[in-house]
């Protein structure tokens, strides 16, 4: 099945889907992330049980994304390592979201979860939300959803 | 290319990926939430622009993960609608985040992005974002990741 590209459509959700690439991705990004952002190719193909082809393939698009780099371990290391750029990581509250609607969801019978905790207190992180500006919880009914193009029209002509 | 099922995975992100399918799917959820959690099979179509067969089938893996259900357009009509469930418009916080993160890492250059508006005051709603329980707002050295077995152990030897 040829994977098509999202990046032709109007919309940033499917530019963001395109540039993350597909759904494994989200597990390199997801063991990136649980590592401190950074891990070497043996410990991403050990820990996903991937192919050494795809995860190569997939560490390549994420390379060509800017959402990972490849950098030696340490200064003057022969050995190299995957890290999170800035763009990586701003993809961290979806992963938290998405685990957090996993848990609710689709719990797993055998209680094996990650939970995400505030360092400070040790609380668990209350769920991912959309929020106003001014702090309110916003459901999908307080949303309205605008082209900017639409936008941009109404401010020339206005 | 077989695609594989992440349901064995310990962990909630490959449970979550898992349940909502493939990224297409991603698209079929988004065009549900801009049109108010319902939309009829045509209208789905032709927005997104992709095969009746692949539609039929994105929309059945939906209806059996709980995601979206189908159900008449009005009481005792004959034609029928996809209408997104508590479950499905629970993803809504991912949409958004994914959407923020496209504009803010792959803007279009022809700016035809979406906007998200808080309704009550039009003010673009700030970035989705993991905060704590008491309002601050967490970034990744700030989050720590514990397995619940893990924490369930501790609880029955303390």
């Amino acid at each position: 099945m040829v994977k098509c590209s999202f990046a032709h459509m109007d919309c940033s959700v499917a530019r963001a889907l395109d540039s993350i690439g597909e759904w494994w991705t989200m597990l390199i990004l997801r063991d990136l992330m649980v590592f401190g952002g950074h891990r070497r190719f043996e410990q991403l193909r050990d820990g996903l049980g991937i192919s050494r082809n795809i995860l190569t393939e997939r560490l390549r698009g994420l390379v060509d994304s800017g959402i990972v780099i490849k950098v030696p371990i340490a200064e003057g290391a022969r050995r190299q390592e995957y890290r999170l750029t800035e763009k990586g990581w701003d993809l961290m509250p979806i992963m938290v979201a998405l685990s957090q609607w996993g848990d609710k969801w689709r719990p797993d019978p055998q209680n094996a979860d990650l939970r995400f905790q505030d360092q400070r207190n040790h609380e668990t992180i209350p769920p991912v939300a959309v929020m106003s500006t001014d702090g309110r919880l916003l459901t999908a009914a307080d949303i309205e959803i605008v082209p900017l193009k639409e936008e941009m029209q109404r401010f020339l002509t206005s």
